[in-house]
């Protein structure tokens, strides 16, 4: 029986358009988090939302700890909704990890994307000799540890930091409630995926056009690892966000919609 | 005698279009740092060249100590010049300590500013608690010293610094020139009055909308101190420029014009 990608990643599409536009949820979090950003582009182009398998409305029962033990299960995700959907050069918004989900599936399959976007994006959490992460393995150790004995612990550490925007304490609130949604095991590993990952080597072979957008204090992401993708990304742009914290999609929707109409590939307008 | 200010600050006028753009040079430099970028805007805009005075061809008995011992005395060289060929509204665009001089000079005279653009600009080279500038007390003393002591070392120090591109020798070579055309005794006031400002408290007081382009490896500016102006000023936007080195409108000057033309106020094309 053939798989139902529509169903299983919970596709939507809205939209009119030639152009897609994907937009790509990240790590703890689904389609819901683009809701004050797709809006805008529905009326000229096609809007293609989607979960990750073990994310948000995704069919769980999906879901193999070996194929989503890396961000490579997540690519394949991506690009098989493009086949069921039958799309070519879309593109492609991503948020946090899904920058690097995106740029592992445009390695493989570049003639499905025209451009990718990337919010908040980090070619490697983890710190290097010479290269600032923000996180060091203690650290990234500590919290899988935290995810499997308190989740709930995890998520309330967790949504602030992430959040910012004090001011708003709704935004850490809604968060919390977001991460904990998730199935504990699936979060456990889809952090581990993520975490632990290292594109660095990568970037400078990838030909699809990149834009990446950083706000100016991101919690999770240190601007010296945004800036690392820029020099490395061979045909890449870089825009500050006026936006504190890690999610601006959600906390600052209008300024990361106004970027990605001034940044938009030219000839798909 | 009325002070004959196109000749005193060697203006240049070209270009066809309603909308003017002046660009203004930085320190030690003089208005032929931007002959690689002008002409992609001369078919468009009325385009306003000019040296500060002390700078470059400008008319050098007319400098003082006393009106330039500050930034203050430059800006007063921008209002003079908008006045004198009755300008309004200019799109701005200053290299370096010009992105201050241009700050000083909307906050004087709003209305003669549409849009700042400041290309690897600083709001305070020196560091301070909390801020990382660049420079500590001691280099900038040092600097100042070297320039009374030994101009041809200092040049000969500082070009390959702001030059960086190591495989490009003749941008180095060329800006060492370009330092050493300069009277010593006026360039080392001015670089006084560049390395010992501090305009962080200044920035929010600012209406005029401001675009941020910082290359991604300046030698000069550090990343924190770019990002202390997109944090301060209300109305900013920061790009940031695939350049290395300080004079990203020499080494590159087609990212810098790319960058110019896509931020350009929209109003105004």
């Amino acid at each position: 029986m053939a798989v139902d990608i529509q169903k299983r990643n919970h596709v939507q599409v809205t939209g009119n358009g030639e152009q897609t536009i994907m937009f790509a949820h990240g790590f703890g979090s689904s389609q819901q988090a683009w809701k004050q950003v797709v809006q805008a582009f529905e009326e000229d182009y096609k809007v293609v939302l989607f979960d990750y398998v073990g994310s948000g409305n995704s069919a769980k029962h999906a879901y193999s700890s070996d194929r989503y033990q890396s961000l490579e299960g997540y690519a394949e995700d991506v690009i098989e909704v493009c086949d069921d959907l039958n799309l070519k050069n879309i593109i492609f918004v991503g948020h946090s990890v899904s920058g690097m989900i995106g740029t592992i599936a445009a390695g493989k399959r570049p003639e499905l994307f025209r451009q990718i976007m990337m919010i908040a994006a980090s070619p490697r959490y983890l710190n290097d000799e010479g290269y600032h992460g923000g996180f060091d393995e203690e650290s990234i150790s500590g919290m899988l540890d935290m995810m499997e004995k308190n989740f709930n612990e995890w998520a309330r550490y967790l949504a602030p930091v992430a959040s910012k925007n004090e001011d708003r304490p709704e935004l850490a609130e809604n968060f919390e409630q977001q991460l904990l949604s998730n199935d504990q095991l699936i979060a456990r590993e889809f952090a581990k995926a993520t975490f632990l990952v290292d594109m660095r080597a990568d970037l400078k072979h990838v030909e699809t056009p990149i834009v990446i957008m950083q706000p100016s204090d991101d919690t999770i992401v240190p601007h010296e690892a945004a800036l690392y993708l820029v020099k490395e990304f061979p045909d890449s742009e870089f825009v500050v966000l006026k936006a504190t914290g890690h999610n601006p999609h959600i906390s600052h929707p209008e300024e990361v919609t106004k970027y990605i109409r001034k940044y938009i590939a030219v000839e798909a307008l």
